[in-house]
């Protein structure tokens, strides 16, 4: 991850550089979470954000449009950098590993403000939404079709429910419920949905046979 | 489902009646159901509930305090009366039925809101949150106790763990991803948990065997 610049000084704004595209975009996004971790949701504005980048307010205008699609975008990138897929060769522990971490990433205050911006109705979101979160589907699915395509799942398996089927409980437990978020809840998850809760004569999920 | 008396003319506020207890308790549900149907979740006052009800806003306060724990309340009341729990002696029919009525209530403006309000910080809503929910779990996991004591489900079976993976994944279509609620969704996701991602080499879940 990369540091947020420390904030400028009240009334002393850092001179504008004129940095651009993709450097001029990381330091923005870091900026953006480094506010967002000391102001909240609610004290994020693209004024402080600017300030804190050292940029042009105008100039996030220009990019971002919105100051909701900014914090979605700086937050995106760190829920994906916090939650790489794993490839450890058994499905059980590559999801286990993978929703432990969305798990802890929901109980930071920097996860629950990503899952309720994306929860958020606003003129600018709802485009942006299904997308986004159909490219995070996409993302975990990856590990359910390694695990079918080494046998280790049913070949009818439909990775997009599997990973919704997963996400679902502890999306829910963030925003609705506020039911606590621990790995053993997301490992519980693992094991309901790969074995399933109909009686067992066959090994537990934790010990698939190995091809 | 108790009618909404329609609203009052505007200008023209209803006389208030003296109701008490629970009759006014019904009618002021009624009304705010019937003002959020027609005016939406940001259009739904108090000062709007209680002409449409006939009745003073300071009853509506010393009740309700909060225009939120009104909206709560009404919408609670109406999906309890929307999602009876079914006891047809078959744990999957009784699942799939129940979380297909979830889907289509989720795909009401009046589900959609309640899930909303639930996900809503505010200083009032926090208390009620998890014990609401709680008690929705509960009503739930009586289905699958059930399926567990007929011997249809493992014995070990977490019933609120069933519960959430089946809820979570269509609170999170309706309230975050967009993604469609639909009745065909909340059945395979039903076949997902119960039978499991892993390999089968047993009956499928559709026709668990009968004791």
């Amino acid at each position: 991850m990369v540091p947020a610049p420390p904030p400028a000084a009240p009334g002393e704004p850092a001179p504008p550089l004129r940095r651009r595209g993709e450097r001029m975009r990381a330091a923005v996004l870091a900026a953006t979470v480094g506010v967002l971790a000391e102001h909240g949701l609610a004290g994020t504005t693209v004024g402080a954000v600017a300030r804190a980048a050292g940029v042009h307010e105008t100039s996030l205008y220009r990019r971002w449009r919105t100051r909701e699609n900014l914090i979605l975008d700086a937050l995106s990138e760190q829920a994906d950098a916090a939650l790489p897929v794993p490839d450890t060769g058994r499905v059980r522990d590559d999801l286990a590993a993978y929703f432990a971490a969305l798990a802890r990433l929901l109980a930071t205050a920097q996860g629950e403000a990503l899952l309720r911006l994306s929860a958020e109705r606003d003129e600018t979101l709802p485009d942006r939404r299904l997308p986004y979160w159909t490219e995070r589907l996409e993302r975990g699915a990856v590990m359910v079709r390694r695990g079918v395509e080494r046998g280790e799942l049913a070949p009818d398996t439909d990775p997009a429910l599997v990973v919704e089927a997963l996400a679902g409980p502890l999306f829910t437990r963030a925003l609705i419920s506020g039911a606590p978020l621990g790995e053993a809840y997301a490992s519980h998850l693992v094991d309901l949905v790969l074995g399933g809760a109909l009686p067992r004569d066959r090994p537990a999920p934790e010990t698939p046979a190995p091809e």
